[in-house]
């Protein structure tokens, strides 16, 4: 097991409990709609935005308490993101990590509300733990984070990459490369952000961990697409070749599976060159964190 | 014209124009996004929600300048519920305010994405604006309204309002209190809050103006209830007669027109009192409004 991996198993529990506390209970009226939210947030998630947060807080010196409410409140935005792509309107998928997706098992109605309700918590959760972080960083954390995964952010990248389906742009790989940049880069380097933002750093340091969880989002997102062309269903725990057959714009779609591995480890590099710029030559955590992302065994 | 329908009228550009720099322009990418957040946006609401933090604010001291950006947030959340409501797997309206719906206009990922935008854009306004209010207050006032539109409150209200169509619920006249304190009230009664904030009103204030945007809310929604029985879709600008068709558990459903009238008077009167409390005898420009709100002609 790798480094980042123990860290992961070690951390878990703790993410767990602190999702578990800051989530109303199913016996919580309305109970349904709680029940909905627990039904996609505890499906088996590897919980690596937390955990990406906790590791860069860890690298810069902030101890784990303050950071597991703000890692907890990205699971809860990263878990509402998927519910909403899953709907019939958007990716019309009917599988999520081996269950089905939350508009199958519940409605469509539930799933739109429960993501709204993951939403609307994940930002009021930022705002108001932890108590112990001063209200200048709680608030610093809203707007990032906010911004991060608006119209400008993560939501504009879910909108390419539908565009992109539809009809593939002459401009394919700089469309490619601002889809993933937003769709999944911007709440990933939001994750390394907010540790930023809860230590301190300067904003030339926030530029570089910006940049550090961008390549990290980059090279997650290419071994994403190259495992939907190489996995099975059963591997991925959900539809396997959706791509392909919806015609999605991706790596292995527009440069085949071989060159989408080359800029994959040029990406690894990328990021492996950044973490030791900021952490020191060894790049403490984030080696094992950046060969545990580029690689199917996660 | 009453004297709340020209303080409507004398604020409706500023509150126009706060949103208008607030929200990214049509020309930006993701275009069709912003044009879609901005369709609905700018589709002649009547911004009783701003209107309604400005008075306040007027009403405890505080000047319109800061006050406008924390009420455009709050439009924009307004916005985005209605937007995800009108969906073909909630309320399936085709029409609002005269114009097709978000998803009738583009389409439905389109609706969902542009709800889950301006609900994002909302909460990071009251985080990021106004400058000059301290971290604090805004770190409260979006923790504040969080909770307020979150599954505990308006979002809550919304699968109460669904659940109880589907089939009415033997203690019907505790649901449906229920429904339209958490779907209508505690954003309405937020937009107050809101005023207070920035005021720095102790609690027991904010609790007074709590409860006066909760009676304004309810006076509000038993109206709104009476005019989908006795108006026609072209004085409602939306669907008439659709409450009754759906089976949705309403003050006229359950009471009857006349019995809702009066429930309808009850609630002013509360609300005229509480109005009375905060202000001094007078209750300064809150009676004009609650006569405003209580009417059909708004």
């Amino acid at each position: 097991m790798s480094e980042f991996a123990r860290f992961l198993k070690h951390h878990l529990p703790a993410i767990n409990q602190a999702l578990d506390t800051l989530v109303p209970p199913a016996t919580e009226a309305p109970e349904r709609l709680h029940e909905a939210m627990r039904y996609s947030l505890f499906a088996g998630g590897k919980r690596i935005r937390p955990a990406l947060t906790l590791l860069t807080g860890k690298e810069l010196g902030v101890e784990d308490g303050p950071l597991l409410s703000g890692g907890a409140a990205l699971e809860m935005i990263h878990t509402y993101s998927l519910i909403h792509d899953d709907l019939p309107a958007l990716d019309n998928d009917d599988l999520r990590r081996g269950r089905p997706t939350l508009h199958r098992r519940f409605d469509e109605a539930m799933a739109i509300l429960a993501g709204d309700s993951l939403l609307t918590l994940g930002l009021t959760v930022l705002a108001a733990e932890p108590p112990q972080v001063a209200a200048e960083k709680r608030l610093r954390a809203v707007e990032m984070v906010g911004r991060a995964i608006g119209s400008r952010g993560m939501i504009g990248g879910q909108i390419a990459d539908l565009e992109a389906e539809r009809q593939w742009p002459d401009d394919a790989a700089a469309v490619l490369a601002t889809i993933h940049r937003h769709k999944t880069g911007d709440l990933l380097a939001s994750s390394l952000r907010l540790a930023g933002i809860y230590a301190g750093v300067s904003e030339g340091e926030d530029v570089l961990l910006d940049e550090l969880g961008h390549h990290i989002g980059l090279m997650f997102q290419i071994a994403d697409d190259i495992l939907d062309v190489e996995g099975t269903s059963g591997d991925l725990g959900k539809t396997a070749g959706k791509d392909a057959v919806a015609r999605k714009l991706t790596f292995p779609g527009l440069f085949g599976v071989e060159e989408s591995k080359a800029r994959l480890l040029q990406a690894r590099d990328r990021a492996l060159g950044l973490a030791g710029r900021l952490t020191g030559a060894s790049g403490g955590l984030f080696p094992s964190l950046i060969h545990y992302l580029s690689t199917r065994d996660r």
